[in-house]
């Protein structure tokens, strides 16, 4: 049994990971941390987790991380660089839902999150923990930085465009309209994602720039093998809690006019668990990934013009957030990829 | 044309009013007070104003209240009556969206709003802003304590009942199963009323006791004519913005088996502009009185027991809060009571 | 592996069924009928289940049904009637999601569901479905007539207090206040159901008589052993997808004054796998719930008077039926009670 | 007074009407026609209107339809065309929410409304019914086609581009990522807007091919005054009842880039009294207009590169439909435009 730790916990991704973790087969659930709520049952906080675990916070001290295997860090930007180093002397791997170790330029990093960043060496090793991209580069990681909601969306709605050799499409033009439920917001006090607020609402927000896009763009940049993409990121705020939906536009070059990009895409995914091609003319649904860490993608040629219009879903808690740390937690534990993460959506 | 003001406005009362008193043909706003808004226009906060209300906030001091014919207090329990022995001094009539002036009994106001009530006498004169009970009474008043939410839906659905001089039902043993929209709760940072905590979900809350208690028994009794009256209140928060459903339970005394409930509903509402008593058998919804100031009830006898049903809905921004505040401004300002209000709920 | 078919599935308790039992490690789903779309894979119509179920709807005549194990019925009222007699020759068991075996009055049958029961014998030998209740009449049953959404949470919300030789409470006069998701009126089109009608809406309906209301009323009658029950059962539509919570109220005896109820409800239900009897004070969210086979129960007693205020919530598609099902069947085939039903309830 | 009547009137547009027009200082709403509902109180239906719409549907032989100054159709598809001959000949005025006259070129009104036009004439004189664009025409016109509720969104939102003479955006590829509320799939009974469906989800529809695509071309051909323009259209579904929110993107040409697109667009809604041109850095809600006629704007050009990002935001009730047919109503009669129109949008 891997023995897992959690800094952080109180909020979605926290809880969500531990829906998943304390269900998986692999795994024993050893510590979770909150200074504030040292000694509360977490079922006592979130009582979905009643009867089903018995785990109470602990402050750091208490929790004595340095004998798990893995980490997750559920927490706030800035945390899990400030205890790594120790860790990883102990031989605990880390694994960070948060942004510290996704953005490779530090100075980027400090731009958007207002802090420097304390580790750049870790930064260095550190491994984007996007499996479809980097599947094998995560299985020996120490350190993984978990890619952003919206980014995941994004990459690998994309990354069967961009990773051809040679350009498909304008990748200096691309524009993802994506829309997130509340929940991307996190359990944190706020006005604007209130129900009376966000509830039978809808607006853009973050136009002039987001978080997500310097990450997004490393990532695609990567994706072309250092091509350079320019991307159009406009995301926007659902009136329901969990899914995000990228709807992806990319304006065909002339010589890629002949390609069937349906069969693209099925080829690229073909061995992809949890990577879904939905049939031609298909509209996917964010409920249809629901509680799961699918991701489905559909392939749009309107009119058999020049505009590729790829829809892409995936559950932001899930395969945007925890879902993908656990199946990043599995292949750096040599474990099947899908352990403990065969959910089925849940629909209605 | 009467001078308003409003002190507060930053919440959801305070944005209904401005709705509403912004059209009302009579009223011209001359000032909003904000301390921690000073100099921002309104329809910076609320774009739903912009084009329509060009007022700014200000500070009390530049606010010059004293000029105002009438001054609604949308803010936190206490502040209108640190003001109102002043603005009374100056002529300014009252009206408290807040419990400053609800609860006869300044002990029980203590307990439940935990501050002292500092001026007494001011409360002793005070008027209960229900209409539909005490109308002559607000005609005259100069300070208006006007009803909670649930309150203003559970007197108006008992109201026929208690009233008849003698009791019909066993008013030892009523019961009020109230849902309330998340508006209720105010536009307060809080995680129990984000979206992706309150959406999609469900719960009671409060059932060892809630503010809005002993409000409710006083209302009764003062509508019994002082018999005692006893009653469980167990309110519950619903998905949803707008609106209150009292559900309201009541045992039919042996004597009182032959009565027609319906006609006598019918009756007592008859010249009630605000309240629909709907034909026997009807279930009214939140949605039929959305952003209006009317408030429905239907009444259910069901197998022909001895068990009444009555069922209320009511907008709890408008009927149960601003617009109530603005009907009893007509009657103080001998106005037609529905002037101003004469908004078409809005479905869908 | 327990061979077991599904007629009808194209409902949400079919797809529930689906989602439940395509993961139940014991189970292999053999066959799915709807004449309607025979040669349909599943995971068309629902494409939550793509890669997770490769079946595909069948007519019953392909079926082959026979030569299954066990076949749940999650279809219209009236199919399983017709159909049970053989089947049962063919020695298939049978588990009814509708109302065919649930009433065990064929005139009461006959006048909720507007048809004459077919075969009354096989209705008098037929278990219902309730296993806290009659897990033991369960494990021998051939035909399972599976409790209603609403009846669940009514009779497990009073078992404790209806079961102790004599009466706690007034049995004459006991109320349930009940709220369920939309989920709840099934996948057909409908005005009343729709997004835009019942969302942000809320409204009692069916108030004059429902068809849960002798079912309530036999089952509580079986708990009470016999003597008369009198209920007034009132449910709701929320705005919301998944949940029931049944409010629920009764007057406590004088000679039971001093029962210590919390302890009574935690007693009784000391070893159901499911229910989950929070600590005093409690108020259960129906999310704690959603998409999982738990039922929570909160037991108040406001101001310490004699009503009872009995909070109740679960998941009407799981434990309120597909989860309810698979339970009764794990019984009847001698698997642990939770095989199968283990998910963690889905928050946020 | 301006007589008025409605076919059908059943539909969320109709009943939408209804609210307007009741309320409407200048109107007598004289008949409703429903020819299933004929005697049937229109309050009845629709128990928001009680207290105010006396009005009983009846069918078009008693309605008397030719006695109308204008007549409003809020049916299906085809019906308008099948009575506009006979309406107008009695000197009646027609405003069509339908498709009937919106699309010049009959072969394609046949291709994606599955019908051949039956006045070609008529349809031919019809002018598109949107005021700010066509004010003048609009004043005399006999019969108004009005737009969909996208196409207002998309129009209104790249007028200011495509009307100054030459092209400062690339008119080839357009594109409009527009996401609407559930009431705009109309009030049908369907399973694909059941609350349990299109709740808590989110999900793009008719990416191939949708009928607001050609009606949307035709409109931005008017306005670049006859050039060519290339629209990718995707529309959305949002769990959500009333609100259109359209995301906007066009490449500006080299030698646009040093326009202010925001003084731009200033100037041209400058007299415009319903489209509000948002300060720049905005982020337009679709709560702020909603039950509104107002159209708000906000004009983005991220990082200040060459593609604009337009943000619209619209009820799709009221300026898609039936605001919009009153504004129309109200320029046809020598009205003031804003006549009956000046709700203030609700929120929360």
């Amino acid at each position: 049994m891997i023995k897992v730790g959690i800094v952080g916990g109180t909020g979605y991704t926290g809880v969500e990971l531990l829906r998943l973790l304390a269900a998986h087969p692999q795994v024993r659930l050893t510590s979770i941390t909150s200074r504030k709520e040292d000694g509360m049952p977490v079922a006592d906080m979130f009582p979905s987790l009643r009867k089903r675990v018995s785990l109470a916070f602990s402050t750091p001290e208490k929790a004595n991380l340095a004998e798990c295997d893995v980490v997750f860090f559920a927490t706030p930007h800035g945390v899990a660089m400030s205890q790594a180093r120790e860790l990883l002397a102990a031989g605990v791997k880390i694994i960070d839902l948060a942004a510290d170790f996704r953005l490779k330029d530090t100075e980027v990093f400090e731009q958007w999150y207002g802090m420097p960043h304390s580790c750049p060496d870790l930064l260095a090793e550190a491994v984007y923990g996007l499996p479809e991209v980097n599947r094998e580069a995560i299985r020996t990681a120490r350190v993984i930085g978990l890619p952003g909601c919206y980014p995941t969306s994004v990459q690998l709605g994309l990354a069967p465009l961009l990773t051809q050799g040679k350009p498909l499409v304008n990748e200096a033009a691309l524009i993802s309209d994506s829309k997130s439920g509340a929940s991307g917001a996190g359990r944190n006090a706020a006005v604007g994602t209130l129900l009376a607020e966000a509830g039978d609402n809808f607006h853009a927000y973050g136009v002039k720039g987001h978080r997500h896009h310097p990450e997004i763009v490393q990532g695609l940049e990567v994706l072309t093998g250092g091509r350079k993409v320019g991307l159009t990121f406009v995301p926007h705020l659902l009136p329901m809690i969990r899914g995000i939906h990228s709807t992806l536009y990319a304006t065909i070059l002339p010589e890629a006019r002949e390609i069937d990009f349906q069969a693209l895409y099925e080829n690229h995914y073909r061995d992809a668990a949890f990577v879904d091609v939905m049939p031609a003319g298909s509209h996917p649904e964010t409920r249809s990934v629901r509680a799961s860490n699918y991701l489905r993608i559909a392939v749009h040629r309107p009119g058999g013009g020049d505009t590729l219009v790829i829809l892409v879903v995936e559950d932001n808690l899930v395969k945007g957030a925890a879902g993908q740390g656990v199946q990043c937690m599995n292949l750096m534990f040599g474990l099947d990829e899908t352990a403990g993460l065969q959910h089925i959506p849940v629909i209605p």
